[in-house]
């Protein structure tokens, strides 16, 4: 008889997205003039930058015909695109084209990394963070059985509140993988290197390993502020490092990303044998995985021509403007917020103690305004909502307005 | 101090492709001036259909502006994709948009299906075979520990050979999950609607799934083989399909490819409850996966188009062309050889008691020609290769000639 992963079935239907499309239709019902702005989703609106488009149908072109056609490429990306990310991004980190792996999205990366690892280490994740990482633990048998307040039994939560300026504070008891995003997503927050430093050194110390989500380094502003773990001494040793073009290039419909294994980031047996784990991805990514799109990879080397980095930042520096606007505003009104300045994610304190879903609801029905509530990205999410910068120069000004008013 | 997952080292390092290509290049070192013709690879090389070409660029063109552009998807995939395959292949047999799940590949999707399935079930797959089904169940724990003769313990290999046709019979023991793959990969057979009907008993009766790959449906030519397991009565209950434009419609380098999960198909948790595994996929596709590329997509939907359907069908033909070459070429030189009929694949044993790669040898150094040598899908393939009808015509030819020379 066929059985089920039994994990599976743990996990609580997700009903996040789904109910605040449910309250937006009802409210529409009711309102049907209404003009409803949304600043709750995390998707990209501006157009793919010039550079990519003309690339893309470049490619395109190439596979009319035998003599430029190709079919099977590398899984690991073609050689043109992981030179282009060394060149650009990790020479002066000392990464290496064979620590790049180029793939379809962060989110299956981020995902399927979980793949390589015994279900028996003990994970750490923030609370708030992005759901990819408990839900792929529990799928993968490492979170135990769920608890009555959201939680895992077997997965530590880091706390990250106001008391702590969402930064997390290192676990008492011992962890071996932990899931680190910044800027982050939710809350927006960055950490500096100083901070970043603490957690590589506990990696080191502990022999554990840091997936570093760094999806949302080019929306950083600040000086300050790392945008690769790699840049802290030691990190090659401990920390796999996720990128994307999702955000930075608007390809969340496009989909390519990487994620930078370090050879000398090593795993252990349980004959206490070392692994390298660039040698396990490289095995998973050759297995079940059968590389990014040809035009796609084509795409994303685009974004490093001179006109395409220009594009880019021009793409990263109106929602930056976004961000700036909408910060201004939530705290014109008094609201507490955080983030912004080196993400695109504002996370603001709901007011007069009202919960993630009630000051949702006010925003819906007094502002036609669309936000995410925190409490969708984990209990440490509770009485804050999302918001993001995302958007539409002339409706996030309209909304802002609204917020004022 | 974080572990690997143990079942990564158990698996012995893929030395085939690279022993291929080691051996070409000492030949050619050897003899600088031959003229080596590759019959071995499973690429293909015709270039895209125009269909597509220009549905890609179309879809690229969106993306420029605001008001066309799209981030992303719904990670099942578009409606207009789904509802495509839908009308053109599955509306007969019942199967619904719901029941659709786009990906980015069937190497992909046969790996990850085993994400939702217990490490406790007992899985049954054909020797030889397509060597992703052994290394993903080796990953996720099905497999036991590796034996002498290059099985695994926990594994029921389905001997597949001449004396039954390459046809394999029903396991003597209970299996809970079953791979079968129709035309086969490598030895290009297929079954008759008689044949894959025991299957589904068998899965039936003992509550077992198949997991159906028919990557190489489009090259059926004849009347009573099935294009699809839901061709047969109660498979609905009992099998997962898995499709690819890959071979089809060229798009090896494109990236597309769907699952059919039909909501009637049920597996056990420990309680003996019912589970959907339409449910679970669908769970694990929206948790690790965030869509097929908008552009890649829109290729594929192109297939369906009069003219897309006219393109794909004359890459079809021409590809079945060489494969009727090739096979009456080997059978001329009195090689006992299988498939090419309703596959692009042609199986050979080897001439004189010569192993797989003695013959490898034999046709390298003496005709310059490179096949597959069978052994690389499994100890069921010592004493075969892999001729593939991938490629140009005239090299073909020139081959064929080579052979009867």
């Amino acid at each position: 008889m066929v059985r089920i992963n039994e994990n599976f079935i743990k996990i609580p239907a997700t009903y996040l997205f789904s109910e605040i499309a449910k309250r937006i239709a009802r409210h529409k019902l009711e309102n049907p003039s209404a003009d409803i702005i949304r600043m709750g989703i995390g998707d990209v609106t501006l157009p793919l930058p010039e550079a990519c488009v003309e690339a893309m149908i470049k490619a395109a072109e190439e596979q009319r015909v035998s003599e430029t056609f190709r079919g099977y490429g590398p899984e690991q990306g073609y050689d043109f695109l992981r030179r282009s990310i060394i060149e650009n991004d990790f020479k002066a980190l000392g990464i290496e084209a064979d620590e790049i792996f180029v793939s379809d999205g962060a989110k299956s990366d981020t995902g399927n990394i979980g793949d390589i690892f015994s279900p028996n280490n003990k994970v750490a994740i923030a609370n708030p963070s992005y759901p990819v990482y408990v839900d792929t633990n529990v799928m993968g048998g490492r979170a135990g059985e769920p608890t009555e307040n959201g939680g895992w039994t077997d997965l530590i939560f880091l706390r990250c509140d106001e008391s702590n300026g969402f930064v997390p504070e290192l676990p008492a008891e011992p962890v071996d993988i932990i899931y680190l995003c910044y800027p982050n997503n939710p809350t927006g927050i960055t950490l500096t290197k100083e901070q970043l430093r603490l957690w590589v050194d506990y990696a080191r110390t502990n022999r554990a390993v840091i997936l570093y989500d760094a999806a949302y380094e080019a929306f950083i502003t600040e000086e300050d502020v790392p945008h690769s773990i790699y840049e802290i001494e030691g990190a090659k040793e401990v920390a796999i490092e996720f990128r994307s073009y999702s955000k930075t290039a608007g390809f969340t419909g496009m989909r390519c990303a990487y994620t930078v294994v370090p050879k000398t980031v090593m795993a252990f047996s349980e004959s206490g044998e070392n692994i390298s784990l660039n040698k396990l991805w490289l095995r998973r990514h050759t297995t079940k995985f059968n590389g990014t799109s040809y035009v796609v990879q084509r795409a994303a080397e685009a974004t490093y021509t001179p006109e395409g980095k220009e594009q880019v930042r021009n793409l990263v520096r109106y929602y930056m403007e976004n961000a700036r606007i909408i910060r201004q505003a939530l705290q014109s009104v008094e609201l507490k917020v955080f983030g912004g300045i080196n993400s695109p994610y504002l996370w603001a304190k709901t007011p007069d103690g009202m919960n993630s879903w009630e000051y949702f609801d006010f925003l819906l029905k007094k502002k036609n305004i669309v936000c995410t509530p925190g409490a969708g990205f984990g209990s440490g999410g509770e009485g804050y909502v999302r918001f993001s910068a995302f958007g539409d120069r002339d409706r996030i000004l309209e909304a802002t307005e609204r917020l004022v008013r």
